[in-house]
């Protein structure tokens, strides 16, 4: 076998690191994959942070001390998000995507493994100063987006249900008012799901009234968790005033024209 | 700024191929990058393909020709599928998951980034030599490993639901039999979701009889589609019989003992 190079090690640890966004890495577990000095690892990863900053490609964070390692976060720019965000709004200004009722079509988009990471990515960028321990979402469009927001932010996934199953053992059941027409829907949620004292951020596809992030609200108080951040893809411009306080969304849907087949939808600056 | 250096090319493609699988990139996409020569990409290739196969990172696959480029395929090796399916039994191996009924608490495995990236990998890898358009699944459980292994094969997901929303615009719906206790249940799937002629795979989490592989083989004929796949993350050992002849699993589950709370879980050698 060749003699382990330095290209190896900063190919391997690039590979590693992409592979399990923040995830943090003892310099251990590097040596131990290398068979080298601890010093030559943090020479690499100083290497790898360098380029990760030049090229946008996101942090590369270090933690000093003996808990110590290092871990990458794929932050995306403000410039970055703003690209994305006006590619999204491109696609889905299409007159094709006009359901009627003045619904858009956007299963293809939210269930597409490459736009729903991004989309994930952005979302987990506008909560980087948020501690959380839970990402939550609501059956079944959000799903994709809320998995990979938690795949970026390293976090477990929990999804409500619009009714229990078997597999979902004992559940907590809540009747909750949508906020745009008032009607009665239910969330279960297993009691297994979420620890006591937990931090959770809600993450969903679409907003209108809000009805639905309130309903979270209130179920995270039986499970004596706290809902710290709620962000959705898309939010509407009407009702101006949702039924939630807080909340960030990538973009704003105005107007839904059926007649004249156009979409106003635009990307928050 | 300072000049562009080996490190710098090695470290960037090996982010971007491993941030996105199976995904085909011309050697002038990295030329335009780092401003270089297509000579020194090739270069920078090649090194990098064997690092990953020195570190069993997967395979980085070069097309030539004019059309050519590069893609990173994650592929597990069969030692790893073995590892990581070992890993599974014992964190499902216990006695708190199991649910009255004979059924195990699994959402918290299924609904982890982490875990389910694994399961998506491993999926994607048992269905390497296929060719597949879209990968399908059934809301709502099995939704995270399908997007997983959708990431790992770049290709879209579609999700099929028990009924159909608004934002589905016009839908195909059918009735069908659930394989073990013969009960109707109903499948709905957009008529924008899947082109005439595609190829699907189907992925889900539990298989028992096989009535809902059976129903979306059905299904498919309404799209011109083909099923040329079944993967799932776990299948019962009884019935024996399956109503489908051809599946994967990652994991067989033989009994589950509520009196003694012993799970008899294994993987597939």
């Amino acid at each position: 076998m060749r003699k382990v190079q330095k290209h190896d090690r900063i190919s391997v640890i690039t590979n590693i690191l992409t592979n399990n966004p923040n995830k943090i890495f003892t310099l251990t577990h590097f040596c131990n994959i290398f068979d080298c000095a601890k010093s030559t690892i943090s020479e690499d990863l100083d290497v790898v942070k360098d380029i990760f900053a030049q090229y946008d490609l996101g942090n590369i964070e270090t933690i000093s001390g003996a808990a110590g390692g290092v871990y990458y976060n794929p932050l995306m720019t403000k410039e970055q998000i703003r690209e994305f965000t006006n590619e999204l709004c491109e696609m889905i200004n299409h007159s094709e995507r006009i359901i009627p009722g003045g619904y858009i079509y956007t299963n293809d988009l939210l269930y597409s493994p490459t736009i729903s990471k991004n989309i994930g990515r952005a979302l987990a960028s506008l909560f980087k100063d948020v501690e959380v321990d839970y990402i939550i979402t609501v059956e079944t469009k959000g799903i994709p987006i809320a998995l990979m927001t938690a795949m970026i932010l390293n976090k477990p996934m929990v999804v409500v249900r619009n009714q229990s199953k078997l597999t979902d053992g004992t559940v907590i059941h809540m009747n909750y008012i949508t906020g745009s027409n008032h009607r009665i829907k239910t969330m279960c949620l297993s009691t297994k799901a979420i620890k006591k004292g937990s931090k959770v951020l809600f993450i969903d596809d679409f907003m209108k009234a809000g009805g639905t992030a309130k309903g979270i609200i209130d179920l995270m108080q039986e499970f004596e968790a706290e809902m710290v951040g709620i962000g959705v893809l898309m939010a509407t411009k009407n009702p101006e005033k949702k039924v939630v306080e807080d909340f960030k969304t990538l973009l704003w849907l105005d107007t839904v024209d059926e007649n004249n087949k156009v979409v106003d939808i635009y990307n928050v600056e």
